[in-house]
Protein backbone atom coordinates (compact mmCIF):
# COMPACT_ATOMS: atom_id res chain seq x y z
CA UNK A 1 0.00 0.00 0.00
CA UNK A 2 2.46 2.10 0.99
CA UNK A 3 4.98 1.39 -2.18
CA UNK A 4 1.56 2.37 -4.35
CA UNK A 5 1.94 5.43 -2.43
CA UNK A 6 4.90 6.52 -3.43
CA UNK A 7 4.34 5.79 -6.65
CA UNK A 8 0.91 8.13 -6.86
CA UNK A 9 3.18 10.81 -5.44
CA UNK A 10 5.80 10.43 -7.92
CA UNK A 11 3.64 9.69 -10.53
CA UNK A 12 2.24 13.44 -9.52
CA UNK A 13 5.41 15.05 -9.48
CA UNK A 14 6.13 13.50 -12.82
CA UNK A 15 2.96 14.75 -14.15
CA UNK A 16 3.68 18.48 -13.08
CA UNK A 17 7.15 18.01 -14.91
CA UNK A 18 5.50 16.93 -18.48
CA UNK A 19 2.93 19.75 -17.91
CA UNK A 20 5.47 22.39 -17.06
CA UNK A 21 7.62 20.99 -20.14
CA UNK A 22 4.59 21.61 -22.44
CA UNK A 23 4.32 24.57 -21.29
CA UNK A 24 8.34 25.65 -22.30
CA UNK A 25 7.09 23.71 -25.54
CA UNK A 26 4.47 26.10 -25.58
CA UNK A 27 6.07 29.46 -25.38
CA UNK A 28 8.49 28.22 -27.92
CA UNK A 29 5.89 28.13 -30.67
CA UNK A 30 4.30 30.99 -29.70
CA UNK A 31 7.71 32.98 -29.91
CA UNK A 32 8.27 31.51 -33.05
CA UNK A 33 4.38 32.65 -34.29
CA UNK A 34 5.60 35.69 -32.95
CA UNK A 35 9.01 36.28 -35.08
CA UNK A 36 7.58 34.21 -38.26
CA UNK A 37 4.28 35.84 -38.09
CA UNK A 38 3.34 32.37 -38.37
CA UNK A 39 -0.56 31.79 -38.31
CA UNK A 40 -0.83 27.89 -38.18
CA UNK A 41 1.67 27.25 -35.40
CA UNK A 42 -0.16 30.51 -33.05
CA UNK A 43 -3.20 28.52 -33.61
CA UNK A 44 -2.09 25.40 -32.79
CA UNK A 45 -1.15 26.89 -29.24
CA UNK A 46 -4.13 28.20 -28.78
CA UNK A 47 -5.88 25.29 -29.56
CA UNK A 48 -3.06 22.85 -27.28
CA UNK A 49 -3.92 24.54 -24.10
CA UNK A 50 -7.04 22.71 -23.74
CA UNK A 51 -4.64 19.94 -22.67
CA UNK A 52 -2.69 21.20 -19.97
CA UNK A 53 -5.78 22.98 -18.45
CA UNK A 54 -7.19 19.77 -18.41
CA UNK A 55 -3.99 18.05 -16.75
CA UNK A 56 -4.67 20.74 -14.52
CA UNK A 57 -8.09 19.96 -13.49
CA UNK A 58 -6.52 15.89 -12.97
CA UNK A 59 -3.41 16.85 -10.80
CA UNK A 60 -5.29 18.78 -8.55
CA UNK A 61 -7.75 15.45 -8.33
CA UNK A 62 -4.75 13.67 -7.96
CA UNK A 63 -3.23 15.81 -5.44
CA UNK A 64 -7.11 15.41 -3.30
CA UNK A 65 -7.18 11.47 -3.86
CA UNK A 66 -3.47 11.44 -2.06
CA UNK A 67 -4.70 13.35 0.72
CA UNK A 68 -7.76 11.43 1.00
CA UNK A 69 -6.53 7.90 0.46
CA UNK A 70 -3.05 8.36 2.43
CA UNK A 71 -3.71 10.82 4.97
CA UNK A 72 0.08 12.15 4.48
CA UNK A 73 1.65 14.22 7.13
CA UNK A 74 5.15 16.23 7.11
CA UNK A 75 7.17 16.61 4.18
CA UNK A 76 5.17 14.82 1.99
CA UNK A 77 1.99 16.88 2.91
CA UNK A 78 3.92 19.41 1.89
CA UNK A 79 5.06 18.19 -1.71
CA UNK A 80 1.07 17.95 -2.35
CA UNK A 81 0.19 20.87 -0.98
CA UNK A 82 2.71 22.67 -2.82
CA UNK A 83 1.85 20.72 -6.39
CA UNK A 84 -1.53 22.65 -5.99
CA UNK A 85 -0.27 25.99 -6.39
CA UNK A 86 2.41 23.94 -8.88
CA UNK A 87 -0.60 23.24 -11.01
CA UNK A 88 -2.18 26.66 -10.81
CA UNK A 89 1.26 28.40 -12.21
CA UNK A 90 1.87 26.04 -14.92
CA UNK A 91 -1.78 26.31 -15.87
CA UNK A 92 -1.03 29.90 -16.09
CA UNK A 93 1.91 30.01 -17.92
CA UNK A 94 0.42 27.94 -20.80
CA UNK A 95 -2.38 30.32 -20.83
CA UNK A 96 0.11 33.53 -21.30
CA UNK A 97 1.99 31.32 -24.33
CA UNK A 98 -1.80 31.16 -25.79
CA UNK A 99 -1.92 35.31 -25.09
CA UNK A 100 1.07 35.64 -27.24
CA UNK A 101 0.10 33.22 -29.77
CA UNK A 102 -3.30 35.23 -29.78
CA UNK A 103 -1.33 38.38 -30.41
CA UNK A 104 0.29 36.65 -33.28
CA UNK A 105 -2.88 35.58 -34.70
CA UNK A 106 -4.38 38.81 -34.41
CA UNK A 107 -1.91 41.17 -36.39
CA UNK A 108 -2.09 38.26 -38.88
CA UNK A 109 -0.60 38.71 -41.87
CA UNK A 110 1.36 41.11 -40.31
CA UNK A 111 4.05 40.64 -37.94
CA UNK A 112 3.12 42.65 -34.39
CA UNK A 113 6.88 43.02 -33.70
CA UNK A 114 8.80 46.08 -35.34
CA UNK A 115 12.20 45.03 -36.45
CA UNK A 116 13.51 47.46 -33.23
CA UNK A 117 12.40 44.98 -31.00
CA UNK A 118 12.55 41.93 -32.37
CA UNK A 119 15.86 40.57 -30.75
CA UNK A 120 14.74 41.45 -27.43
CA UNK A 121 11.11 39.34 -27.72
CA UNK A 122 13.83 36.20 -29.34
CA UNK A 123 15.77 36.37 -25.98
CA UNK A 124 12.98 36.96 -23.83
CA UNK A 125 11.28 33.56 -25.20
CA UNK A 126 14.74 31.28 -25.16
CA UNK A 127 15.30 32.89 -21.46
CA UNK A 128 11.56 31.98 -20.75
CA UNK A 129 11.36 28.56 -22.48
CA UNK A 130 14.83 28.18 -20.29
CA UNK A 131 13.19 28.53 -17.26
CA UNK A 132 10.21 26.52 -17.94
CA UNK A 133 12.89 23.76 -18.31
CA UNK A 134 15.00 24.69 -15.48
CA UNK A 135 11.23 24.49 -13.75
CA UNK A 136 10.60 21.00 -15.08
CA UNK A 137 14.21 19.78 -14.18
CA UNK A 138 13.49 20.76 -10.81
CA UNK A 139 10.43 19.09 -10.52
CA UNK A 140 11.80 15.62 -11.88
CA UNK A 141 14.88 16.45 -8.93
CA UNK A 142 14.64 19.44 -6.85
CA UNK A 143 18.64 20.47 -6.99
CA UNK A 144 18.76 23.59 -5.13
CA UNK A 145 22.00 24.47 -7.60
CA UNK A 146 19.38 25.27 -9.79
CA UNK A 147 17.93 27.68 -8.16
CA UNK A 148 20.64 30.41 -8.97
CA UNK A 149 20.13 29.84 -12.50
CA UNK A 150 16.65 30.21 -12.34
CA UNK A 151 17.25 33.90 -10.48
CA UNK A 152 19.91 34.34 -13.41
CA UNK A 153 17.82 33.74 -15.93
CA UNK A 154 14.54 35.24 -14.16
CA UNK A 155 16.65 38.91 -13.89
CA UNK A 156 17.87 38.31 -17.48
CA UNK A 157 14.12 38.76 -18.85
CA UNK A 158 13.48 41.56 -15.83
CA UNK A 159 16.36 43.41 -17.58
CA UNK A 160 14.65 43.08 -21.25
CA UNK A 161 11.74 44.11 -20.07
CA UNK A 162 12.71 47.07 -18.47
CA UNK A 163 14.46 47.73 -21.83
CA UNK A 164 11.12 47.52 -23.73
CA UNK A 165 9.75 49.85 -21.78
CA UNK A 166 12.88 52.11 -21.79
CA UNK A 167 11.97 52.09 -25.86
CA UNK A 168 8.31 52.81 -25.53
CA UNK A 169 8.61 55.42 -23.69
CA UNK A 170 11.57 57.50 -24.58
CA UNK A 171 9.45 59.53 -26.67
CA UNK A 172 11.31 58.38 -29.72
CA UNK A 173 8.90 55.25 -30.38
CA UNK A 174 7.87 55.22 -34.52
CA UNK A 175 5.56 52.29 -34.68
CA UNK A 176 2.23 53.96 -33.80
CA UNK A 177 0.41 53.30 -30.45
CA UNK A 178 -1.50 49.93 -32.28
CA UNK A 179 1.85 48.26 -32.23
CA UNK A 180 2.93 50.03 -28.90
CA UNK A 181 0.29 48.05 -26.86
CA UNK A 182 1.31 44.51 -28.52
CA UNK A 183 4.52 45.01 -27.28
CA UNK A 184 4.02 46.04 -24.14
CA UNK A 185 1.68 43.34 -23.57
CA UNK A 186 3.85 40.57 -24.52
CA UNK A 187 6.56 42.35 -22.86
CA UNK A 188 4.19 41.94 -19.65
CA UNK A 189 3.39 37.86 -20.95
CA UNK A 190 6.40 37.22 -20.70
CA UNK A 191 7.79 38.14 -17.38
CA UNK A 192 4.97 36.44 -15.69
CA UNK A 193 5.53 33.80 -17.64
CA UNK A 194 9.06 33.25 -16.07
CA UNK A 195 7.76 34.92 -13.14
CA UNK A 196 5.75 31.74 -12.35
CA UNK A 197 8.59 29.31 -13.63
CA UNK A 198 10.47 30.92 -10.50
CA UNK A 199 7.50 30.37 -8.41
CA UNK A 200 7.90 26.72 -8.85
CA UNK A 201 11.22 26.46 -8.85
CA UNK A 202 11.40 28.24 -5.91
CA UNK A 203 8.77 26.33 -3.87
CA UNK A 204 9.86 23.05 -4.83
CA UNK A 205 13.50 24.03 -3.46
CA UNK A 206 12.24 24.71 -0.67
CA UNK A 207 10.24 22.09 0.27
CA UNK A 208 12.99 19.98 -0.32
CA UNK A 209 15.29 22.10 2.09
CA UNK A 210 12.26 22.96 4.64
CA UNK A 211 9.99 25.69 5.27
CA UNK A 212 7.71 28.05 2.93
CA UNK A 213 9.50 30.07 0.23
CA UNK A 214 8.55 33.84 0.61
CA UNK A 215 7.85 34.40 -2.96
CA UNK A 216 8.30 37.30 -5.79
CA UNK A 217 4.66 37.92 -6.05
CA UNK A 218 4.28 41.38 -6.63
CA UNK A 219 5.62 41.17 -10.04
CA UNK B 1 -11.73 18.11 19.42
CA UNK B 2 -13.51 17.89 16.57
CA UNK B 3 -15.71 21.21 17.49
CA UNK B 4 -12.23 22.58 17.47
CA UNK B 5 -11.10 21.49 14.29
CA UNK B 6 -14.86 23.05 12.39
CA UNK B 7 -13.94 25.92 14.59
CA UNK B 8 -10.27 26.08 12.80
CA UNK B 9 -12.00 25.32 9.57
CA UNK B 10 -14.43 28.29 9.83
CA UNK B 11 -11.63 30.46 10.69
CA UNK B 12 -9.95 29.69 8.27
CA UNK B 13 -12.34 30.37 6.20
CA UNK B 14 -13.12 33.79 7.87
CA UNK B 15 -9.63 34.86 7.24
CA UNK B 16 -9.88 34.04 3.39
CA UNK B 17 -13.06 36.25 3.38
CA UNK B 18 -11.17 39.07 5.35
CA UNK B 19 -8.17 39.14 2.66
CA UNK B 20 -10.94 39.08 -0.19
CA UNK B 21 -12.60 42.58 1.66
CA UNK B 22 -8.62 43.73 2.01
CA UNK B 23 -8.15 43.58 -1.73
CA UNK B 24 -11.49 44.86 -2.23
CA UNK B 25 -10.29 48.18 0.04
CA UNK B 26 -6.67 48.47 -1.64
CA UNK B 27 -8.37 48.06 -5.62
CA UNK B 28 -10.95 50.95 -4.55
CA UNK B 29 -8.26 53.10 -2.99
CA UNK B 30 -6.26 52.55 -5.93
CA UNK B 31 -9.20 53.55 -8.35
CA UNK B 32 -9.22 56.33 -6.50
CA UNK B 33 -5.23 57.38 -6.37
CA UNK B 34 -5.59 56.76 -10.13
CA UNK B 35 -8.48 59.22 -10.89
CA UNK B 36 -7.10 61.88 -8.18
CA UNK B 37 -3.33 61.48 -8.96
CA UNK B 38 -2.92 60.61 -5.32
CA UNK B 39 0.32 59.72 -4.27
CA UNK B 40 -0.04 59.26 -0.53
CA UNK B 41 -3.06 57.09 -1.36
CA UNK B 42 -1.23 55.29 -4.09
CA UNK B 43 1.73 54.47 -1.52
CA UNK B 44 -0.46 53.52 1.26
CA UNK B 45 -1.71 50.68 -0.94
CA UNK B 46 1.86 49.41 -2.34
CA UNK B 47 2.48 49.66 1.91
CA UNK B 48 -0.47 47.76 2.69
CA UNK B 49 -0.12 44.70 0.28
CA UNK B 50 3.21 42.85 3.05
CA UNK B 51 0.40 42.55 5.26
CA UNK B 52 -1.89 40.49 2.19
CA UNK B 53 0.74 38.64 1.08
CA UNK B 54 1.40 37.73 4.94
CA UNK B 55 -1.73 36.52 5.55
CA UNK B 56 -1.69 34.51 2.61
CA UNK B 57 1.37 32.81 3.80
CA UNK B 58 -0.44 32.06 6.95
CA UNK B 59 -3.62 30.84 5.18
CA UNK B 60 -1.45 27.89 3.46
CA UNK B 61 -0.30 27.30 6.78
CA UNK B 62 -3.14 27.03 8.29
CA UNK B 63 -4.69 24.56 5.47
CA UNK B 64 -1.49 22.30 6.00
CA UNK B 65 -1.91 22.08 9.96
CA UNK B 66 -5.38 21.53 9.60
CA UNK B 67 -4.77 18.83 6.74
CA UNK B 68 -2.08 17.44 9.10
CA UNK B 69 -4.05 17.45 12.86
CA UNK B 70 -7.50 16.35 11.11
CA UNK B 71 -7.02 14.65 8.14
CA UNK B 72 -10.19 15.61 6.78
CA UNK B 73 -12.07 13.64 3.93
CA UNK B 74 -14.86 14.56 1.16
CA UNK B 75 -16.44 18.12 1.44
CA UNK B 76 -13.73 19.37 4.34
CA UNK B 77 -11.26 18.58 2.32
CA UNK B 78 -11.76 20.35 -0.99
CA UNK B 79 -13.32 23.18 0.92
CA UNK B 80 -9.11 23.26 2.45
CA UNK B 81 -7.42 22.25 -0.37
CA UNK B 82 -9.94 25.43 -2.37
CA UNK B 83 -8.72 27.36 -0.20
CA UNK B 84 -5.07 26.82 -0.91
CA UNK B 85 -5.57 27.85 -4.67
CA UNK B 86 -8.24 30.72 -2.88
CA UNK B 87 -5.66 32.14 -1.02
CA UNK B 88 -3.45 32.37 -3.78
CA UNK B 89 -5.93 34.32 -5.93
CA UNK B 90 -6.09 36.40 -3.55
CA UNK B 91 -3.06 37.35 -3.02
CA UNK B 92 -2.31 38.04 -6.53
CA UNK B 93 -6.02 40.43 -6.36
CA UNK B 94 -3.50 42.53 -3.92
CA UNK B 95 -0.89 42.61 -6.09
CA UNK B 96 -3.19 43.62 -8.87
CA UNK B 97 -4.00 46.72 -6.61
CA UNK B 98 -0.50 47.54 -6.22
CA UNK B 99 0.38 47.41 -10.06
CA UNK B 100 -2.54 50.43 -10.72
CA UNK B 101 -1.36 52.05 -7.34
CA UNK B 102 2.54 51.71 -8.85
CA UNK B 103 1.44 53.20 -12.30
CA UNK B 104 -0.28 56.22 -10.57
CA UNK B 105 2.73 56.57 -8.27
CA UNK B 106 5.01 56.86 -11.37
CA UNK B 107 3.24 59.24 -13.22
CA UNK B 108 2.66 61.23 -9.92
CA UNK B 109 2.21 64.50 -10.08
CA UNK B 110 0.69 63.71 -13.83
CA UNK B 111 -2.83 61.97 -13.74
CA UNK B 112 -1.75 58.30 -15.88
CA UNK B 113 -5.20 58.59 -17.27
CA UNK B 114 -6.19 60.56 -20.11
CA UNK B 115 -9.75 62.98 -19.67
CA UNK B 116 -11.61 60.27 -22.09
CA UNK B 117 -10.81 57.24 -20.26
CA UNK B 118 -11.54 58.22 -16.92
CA UNK B 119 -14.92 57.15 -17.28
CA UNK B 120 -13.91 53.52 -18.03
CA UNK B 121 -11.68 53.37 -15.15
CA UNK B 122 -14.61 54.54 -12.63
CA UNK B 123 -16.78 52.07 -13.80
CA UNK B 124 -14.25 49.25 -14.01
CA UNK B 125 -12.68 49.84 -11.10
CA UNK B 126 -16.28 50.28 -9.01
CA UNK B 127 -17.30 47.06 -10.87
CA UNK B 128 -13.86 45.17 -9.55
CA UNK B 129 -14.30 46.30 -5.94
CA UNK B 130 -18.01 44.73 -6.22
CA UNK B 131 -16.60 41.56 -7.58
CA UNK B 132 -14.01 41.38 -5.12
CA UNK B 133 -16.82 42.16 -2.45
CA UNK B 134 -19.22 39.49 -3.57
CA UNK B 135 -16.34 36.87 -3.93
CA UNK B 136 -15.69 38.20 -0.36
CA UNK B 137 -19.99 37.47 0.62
CA UNK B 138 -19.36 33.82 -1.54
CA UNK B 139 -16.69 33.06 1.22
CA UNK B 140 -18.57 33.76 4.35
CA UNK B 141 -21.44 32.13 2.54
CA UNK B 142 -21.19 29.94 -0.16
CA UNK B 143 -24.65 31.14 -1.88
CA UNK B 144 -25.11 30.08 -5.53
CA UNK B 145 -27.87 32.76 -6.35
CA UNK B 146 -24.66 34.89 -5.97
CA UNK B 147 -22.69 33.35 -8.85
CA UNK B 148 -25.05 35.34 -11.69
CA UNK B 149 -24.08 38.48 -10.31
CA UNK B 150 -20.07 37.75 -10.53
CA UNK B 151 -20.81 36.92 -13.85
CA UNK B 152 -23.06 39.79 -14.64
CA UNK B 153 -19.79 42.43 -13.51
CA UNK B 154 -17.17 40.08 -14.61
CA UNK B 155 -18.91 40.31 -18.05
CA UNK B 156 -19.51 44.51 -17.37
CA UNK B 157 -15.52 44.86 -17.02
CA UNK B 158 -14.69 42.56 -20.40
CA UNK B 159 -17.28 45.25 -21.86
CA UNK B 160 -15.19 48.02 -20.66
CA UNK B 161 -11.88 46.65 -21.14
CA UNK B 162 -12.81 45.57 -24.93
CA UNK B 163 -14.00 49.72 -25.10
CA UNK B 164 -10.73 50.53 -24.01
CA UNK B 165 -9.01 48.59 -26.70
CA UNK B 166 -11.21 50.17 -29.56
CA UNK B 167 -10.25 53.62 -28.35
CA UNK B 168 -6.66 52.76 -28.43
CA UNK B 169 -6.44 51.21 -31.93
CA UNK B 170 -8.91 53.18 -33.53
CA UNK B 171 -6.17 55.23 -35.03
CA UNK B 172 -7.71 58.39 -33.20
CA UNK B 173 -5.70 58.21 -30.43
CA UNK B 174 -4.65 61.31 -29.32
CA UNK B 175 -2.47 60.98 -25.81
CA UNK B 176 0.94 59.55 -26.77
CA UNK B 177 2.03 56.43 -26.59
CA UNK B 178 3.26 56.37 -22.66
CA UNK B 179 0.14 57.00 -22.13
CA UNK B 180 -1.53 53.97 -24.40
CA UNK B 181 0.81 51.93 -22.91
CA UNK B 182 -0.33 52.73 -19.19
CA UNK B 183 -4.07 52.51 -20.28
CA UNK B 184 -3.67 49.24 -21.90
CA UNK B 185 -1.73 47.19 -18.95
CA UNK B 186 -4.32 49.54 -16.52
CA UNK B 187 -7.03 48.07 -18.33
CA UNK B 188 -5.45 44.73 -18.20
CA UNK B 189 -5.01 44.68 -14.52
CA UNK B 190 -8.42 45.05 -14.05
CA UNK B 191 -9.61 42.45 -16.29
CA UNK B 192 -7.16 40.02 -14.44
CA UNK B 193 -8.37 41.63 -11.22
CA UNK B 194 -12.03 40.43 -11.72
CA UNK B 195 -11.53 36.98 -13.63
CA UNK B 196 -9.37 35.97 -9.77
CA UNK B 197 -12.91 37.02 -7.78
CA UNK B 198 -14.68 35.24 -10.43
CA UNK B 199 -12.45 32.30 -10.06
CA UNK B 200 -13.04 32.37 -6.50
CA UNK B 201 -16.85 32.51 -6.05
CA UNK B 202 -16.95 29.92 -8.73
CA UNK B 203 -15.36 27.78 -6.61
CA UNK B 204 -16.46 28.33 -3.78
CA UNK B 205 -19.71 28.25 -5.16
CA UNK B 206 -19.12 24.91 -7.19
CA UNK B 207 -17.60 23.03 -3.56
CA UNK B 208 -20.55 23.83 -1.70
CA UNK B 209 -22.51 21.89 -4.73
CA UNK B 210 -20.12 19.54 -5.52
CA UNK B 211 -17.80 18.96 -7.99
CA UNK B 212 -14.43 20.90 -9.60
CA UNK B 213 -15.44 23.92 -11.17
CA UNK B 214 -13.78 24.16 -15.24
CA UNK B 215 -12.60 27.90 -14.59
CA UNK B 216 -12.15 31.11 -17.08
CA UNK B 217 -8.45 30.35 -17.15
CA UNK B 218 -7.60 31.53 -20.67
CA UNK B 219 -7.91 35.31 -19.86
Amino acid sequence: MRTAYHEQLSALCAQLAEMCGLTAAAMERATTALLDADLTLAEQVIADHEHIAMLNRRAEETAIRLLALQQPVAGELRTIVGSIRISADIERMGALAVHVASISRLRHPECALPDEVRASFAEMGSRAVRLARIAQEVLIAPDPDKAARLHDEDDAVDDEHRHLFTLLLDHKWQDGVCSAVDVALLGRYYERFADHAVEIGRRVIFEATGGLPVGKQMA
